[in-house]
């Protein structure tokens, strides 16, 4: 196995496949996790990582690509984690967009990566944040999160992105009351994508409507930005408004609390994870196993279960649960 | 506050105030849970608890419902738990199906829980599994228990209750394609519901030919069946089907399996909550922020953070993280 000092070496070298690979074990947290987080954390913070989300239909993938080749324009480094919580019963979508859109960006600058729902154990919005952080300590300028649906998980993987973009359609009239109370939570921008379609400027309408109904948040106004994808306009208007949005949340602190946010959602993770891990290995599967079938018989039940194994782990191992280093 | 032993037994004697009250409990961790499983927990197993998933537009609800009153022909008590992982974007829509339902069980024996997604720590297949318990200790007979979809989160909903029902209609013949990884890891029954329309006889068809070719899990043979909840056909069917499997689980071990597999997940999340509680009384707040707050500036890595909270940790108290009782 390649070494992660020699990954680390080449990925900086612009090597795709070393990249590709280091951003695997920090999604996995396989064995070089921590290496590769401790070597690439000091220069996290320099990338935009601009959050792509909306409901199913609303034209993400296309609208993401278009980001992208306008991004580049402008850019030299450009990444796409593309973010799947679907079922099983579902996956592979994502990935045949993944395919299409590969097959259309022959640039060496672009780079795709998917992030599918494999019981990640700290949930896929952790795992997609690591992932962005290695691509930006690699110099990526800017990293778009396209996520798949607007469900809680994709909620979750947007929450700490820099910006979220929530992508729309025109005639999704029941839709807006139904994402109403969803919007002010996590959207920075509103895209009203398929622009051609007739209805657009209802759309924008309606919605602007609907955000001057609702609590400011902080003092950032939600601009409303009408995009089509197919015809190619509202987009620079949209990077404006996401570079606007960018910009103010540096100044208002608030990009320092989403940064913030990040962080510990991720130290609170790693020390739950070492935490367990040694309580595990301190009661061994033996006993907890053996405890767990006494609730199943309804001998005991869980709470008792719960008092019997830390109970009689105090009495072996009183210096217990947690040790200095790894 | 009424005391929980009070709840007990009303809820005993048939008040639903106090049996909605003690699945609040439960299901929220409220203080009084652990009394309530303690309480309960031995009287657990007697309920058949069944899950009814499927994609959107299956038909659940309208099946649940002809079920239930199928079910009330021969049972003294019937109890529907809805579960909704929706997001919060399309979040009501399970409450007006179950308004709908309520309204048409004017029928004491018939009880309808809902369970929405409101970040419960062990997630909501625990939420709905603590509730199904409460539900089968007080002496309900058939516990139905509905997902709205069929994602990630339904899978762990349903992947614990005693016989899953996988719902789908006729003329959905690309669905199969993309559920078919999915049924053969959780569906005990395969329900090829709205068979009034064209294309029943075709799907059960397509679906009997998929499961022969896939492998059969243990040796049970996964029944296809046909219902309409409109024309009221096929449910005396699906539920000899649904009796034939809870037969077949106990002949095997593979009710005992299930009933393990939720009592570890149960003692396990419990477990892990108890130790964190106290390691986070332990840390402090400050001491964490503090160490966030330099992740954040990127001082230390996470991984650092870790070892800098547990190694000081360790220092100032030998005998730490657990304790016995509560």
């Amino acid at each position: 196995m390649t070494k992660v000092v020699d990954l680390l070496t080449k990925a900086r070298q612009g090597h795709v496949g070393a990249l590709a690979r280091l951003l695997s074990i920090v999604e996995n947290e396989d064995a070089g996790a921590a290496e590769i987080v401790n070597a690439t954390h000091a220069n996290t913070g320099n990338a935009h990582i601009i959050g792509i989300t909306g409901p199913p239909g609303a034209g993400k993938s296309s609208l993401v690509s278009v980001l992208v080749a306008a991004y580049r324009a402008s850019y030299p480094r450009v990444a796409v984690v593309a973010v799947d919580p679907s079922s099983p019963f579902t996956g592979g979508a994502i990935l045949g967009d993944r395919i299409r859109m590969r097959d259309r960006f022959l640039d060496e600058g672009v780079f795709i990566r998917s992030v599918a729902n494999r019981g990640h154990s700290g949930g896929l919005g952790r795992a997609a944040r690591r992932i962005v952080n290695v691509l930006d300590a690699m110099g990526f300028d800017i990293i778009l999160v396209e996520t798949v649906g607007v469900g809680q998980e994709e909620v979750e993987v947007v929450r700490v992105v820099d910006t979220v973009c929530l992508v729309t359609i025109p005639g999704a009239g029941d839709d807006i009351q139904a994402i109403k109370s969803g919007i002010m939570e996590i959207a920075d921008v509103l895209v009203v994508n398929k622009a051609d379609r007739p209805g657009a400027d209802r759309a924008v309408k309606d919605f602007t409507q609907m955000l001057t109904l609702g609590a400011p948040r902080l003092d950032w106004k939600i601009p409303v930005v009408k995009t089509s994808s197919a015809a190619n306009t509202g987009i620079s208007e949209l990077i404006v408004e996401i570079a606007k949005h960018r910009a103010w949340a540096i100044e208002s602190g608030d990009a320092k609390r989403r940064v913030l946010e990040a962080n510990r959602n991720e130290v609170e993770a790693l020390l739950r994870e070492r935490v367990l891990r040694q309580l595990a290995a301190q009661l061994g599967d033996g006993r907890f196993d053996e405890t767990v079938a006494r609730v199943a018989n309804r001998e005991i039940d869980p709470y008792g279960a719960v008092d019997l194994l830390l109970g009689s782990k105090l009495d072996k191992s009183p210096a217990v649960g947690v040790s200095a280093g790894t």
